[in-house]
């Protein structure tokens, strides 16, 4: 891992976290219902050492808990925590943006679907707390119990909350 | 850039675009309301030649546009793109994570709230086209135009329509 960022910021510190190239493919190869060593690494085409890295790395921030899932003598699988789990969202959001920004919506290789309605599942937006879209217009930055001075500073001076900031074309 | 993955894959694509510490730090700031290189350079705290590197990339990319802004003489300005604006939600899904599980909600630095309730944004979460909130056992991966058939292979194999994978304790 590069050195990490010292700001106290949200995204930053999901950076710390995951800002690499593999980290996050291991834990989409996880969502699709990977559990083995050999499985990660035949999907993902991660080198032995460094997917083992990686695999260590989500266990000590407890994204993956290792457990013995042998009927017979030891088998150890991966499988996603709670905190985990918790990404499902960041990672449905990322999908939707590259299979809109990326693939254009032509080439998307995969779709998620409505089980029920079999529909596509709309864009992910930000909602009020009854379940309206909000644009940036509609979104204030206010500083939470772990804000210090130059966070304070930063959302007095930041555009958030200013009007014409709106997630996409489809979220007005 | 460390080498590109080559899955034909939306979490894979997207990473090629951010798989590093910094790019998505930058765009954070711009969210934000940064637009100088001076204020990008200030608020992340990244090297000059590496700034540089990550902005001119962005503008490659389409997520930023350069723009002259100079009421008298050249001043450049970033801004983003609809496409860049487009990762909002990403944002907004990466900082809620952040925020509910690195800082557990007790240091968090930033809250963002809804304007007119003043409450703050409830977690984001994949919804039915009626605006359903959806589990993973209500989505359903199938492919989808750009599907190779590697792809194809892994979603009969995917977990993914699995009970019992939640995006959260709160999703149920």
């Amino acid at each position: 891992m590069s050195k990490a960022h010292t700001q106290t910021c949200s995204v930053a510190s999901f950076l710390n976290v995951f800002g690499d190239m593999w980290t996050l493919l291991v834990i989409k190869e996880a969502f699709y219902g990977a559990t083995r060593f050999s499985e990660f690494h035949r999907n993902t085409g991660a080198a032995k050492n460094l997917l083992s890295e990686r695999l260590t790395n989500l266990v000590t921030q407890g994204i993956l808990e290792q457990k013995d899932v042998g009927a017979k003598g030891t088998r150890m699988a991966y499988e996603l925590t709670a905190k985990g789990r918790a990404l499902g969202p960041v990672m449905v959001a990322m999908m939707q943006w590259s299979d809109n920004h990326i693939y254009q919506n032509e080439d998307t290789p995969i779709k998620l679907i409505d089980r029920d309605t079999l529909q596509p599942l709309p864009l992910m937006i930000p909602r009020s707390p009854d379940g309206k879209p909000l644009g940036w217009d509609s979104i204030v930055a206010i500083p939470g119990p772990g804000a210090d001075d130059v966070t304070r500073k930063r959302i007095r001076e930041s555009a958030i909350g200013a009007p014409n900031l709106t997630w996409s074309e489809d979220a007005n």
